[in-house]
């Protein structure tokens, strides 16, 4: 089974995990932004702690009416860019196609639902540290696992096939069958590490080195983990401290939102702290340091100039 | 009675009041730090809503050893320099000297105790909006109201007298007899806004303009209330409602540990925030968010260069 792939927004993830299937030789569009002139007249680049290397006839497209329509969509853009897809996405699906979200947060499936009732639909979570270096240029740091989970799926070998075609293009992924167990495992890490990044202007190592900080990384993935459990989502609490290991063991490192911070983009705070709190919150349990988390991030978002 | 006063730390607080006092004709003699040369050459100087004012001949000292012995000494240092108080007060205590701490936090009077056994101690908590505008210069914003309240006293008519001689310079004054209360109550405010004006950089009038963190700086204060009402203090839930209003009526301000924070000085985290975190814990109530806010201020801190 041939897969004709469509990347819509290729950036840190998504120039990454697209480039690395196209570097295998797999059938990929790639719609850009900001970047298209650089992506159509020189290719994408990626450095890659695995190897740097170069697509130098990349199919870029700067408009999704453009592109062909494809059997496989990773949809890479921020959550907070989202309300773009009820453009982008109609001119590259066919009645056949499978959306995948690779996004953090929570309830992203169900809020594109909403728009398309009748589309196939995954979940997918990247674990890696990568960012863009430059126009078409993705930095590659740091991990590159990948777990991809149905939402609502028809044709399960379509997406058994987009595993090994990541895995014969050297990204090591999984298929779950539990979107929402790895949604909030994902969690666990992200809403202690993106927002504390953000409210204390800093980088994982510094929060880790310091004990406050420390504990209270722990003391926000022990929430979500809470949090999991009252939704019914078996995460073990043993988690929380996996993290702190992981994190650990990274190299410093400035979470996503972090950067969308420092360059005053809008932060994913829907989809990664409201989502979630709300949903703990109906299950009955208060995340109270995450919930203040937010808050904070709200004021930070509301203070841009 | 005539009481001789004295003050130890004339800042933004020793400096008004102290300064209200003397403009009454108290006697009263100023113990300075940095600013001895100033107030010695050209006097205290207060700039206030209520009227500016200048102590042309103020009792300026630079070292307690050449201070005379007094009846009343206001300790109006900072609680992070209260480990300089068992070499400065020694010289002015006589056997019946009232030591007063016009201190925010908590477990102040307990700490002092532990160092003078026998001294007769009160507490005080000052309402006021005040900083300092240059040397020996303070300037008095807004509010003033001063509530006194015994911890260990022998000869409670003196306390009275305070309390008159305060009314009769223009400084409103309270004698409570509930210090426990009075501490509860005031930090109710404290905890909110110090830390939320240090850890978002900003005044009380950005943290009430946006909604999210007009509703943290209630969480905390209602964390607050319910830690206090742990402790056994009766502390009213509407309490923080008021203060809520009376933040709104305020000027923009930057509250004293904002201060500290832009001019990187040690903050007062241990008694206003540690202290009463572990008293509420020892009670049996988690102040969540409360706690996190401190473990953010112990990082920022942490990372003064």
């Amino acid at each position: 089974m041939n897969i004709r792939y469509g990347v819509i927004g290729t950036g840190a993830l998504g120039g990454y995990y697209g480039g690395m299937l196209a570097k295998n030789g797999n059938d990929i569009h790639f719609l850009f932004n900001s970047d298209y002139k650089e992506a159509k007249e020189n290719g994408l680049k990626v450095d890659s702690i695995n190897g740097n290397f170069h697509i130098e006839n990349t199919n870029a497209y700067k408009d999704a009416k453009d592109m062909p329509t494809c059997d496989v969509i990773f949809v890479c853009l921020k959550t907070t860019n989202n309300h773009l897809l009820k453009d982008l996405l109609p001119p590259i699906l066919h009645e056949n196609s499978i959306v995948i979200l690779i996004q953090n947060g929570l309830g992203n499936e169900e809020e594109l639902e909403k728009e398309f009732p009748n589309i196939q639909l995954a979940g997918s979570l990247a674990f890696i540290c990568s960012a863009k270096a430059g126009p078409a240029h993705i930095k590659h740091m740091d991990l590159g696992k990948l777990i991809i989970a149905p939402y609502k799926i028809q044709t399960p070998e379509v997406l058994e096939q987009v595993c090994k075609d990541f895995l014969e293009s050297g990204v090591p992924c999984n298929l779950s069958d539990d979107l929402k167990l790895s949604r909030w495992q994902k969690l666990v890490w992200n809403i202690a590490y993106n927002g504390l990044a953000v409210a204390l202007n800093t980088e994982t190592d510094k929060i880790m080195k310091n004990p406050s900080t420390r504990q209270l990384a722990f003391d926000l993935m022990q929430e979500v983990v809470e949090g999991a459990n009252a939704c019914g989502v078996l995460l073990q609490k043993e988690f929380a401290h996996r993290m702190i290991k992981t994190t650990d063991a990274m190299e410093p490192y400035a979470p996503s939102m972090k950067l969308d911070f420092d360059y005053k983009r809008p932060m994913e705070i829907q989809y990664i702290y409201s989502n979630p709190i709300a949903e703990a919150e109906k299950a009955g349990y208060k995340m109270r340091k995450v919930s203040m988390l937010e808050q904070q991030l709200r004021f930070i978002q509301d203070q841009y100039k």
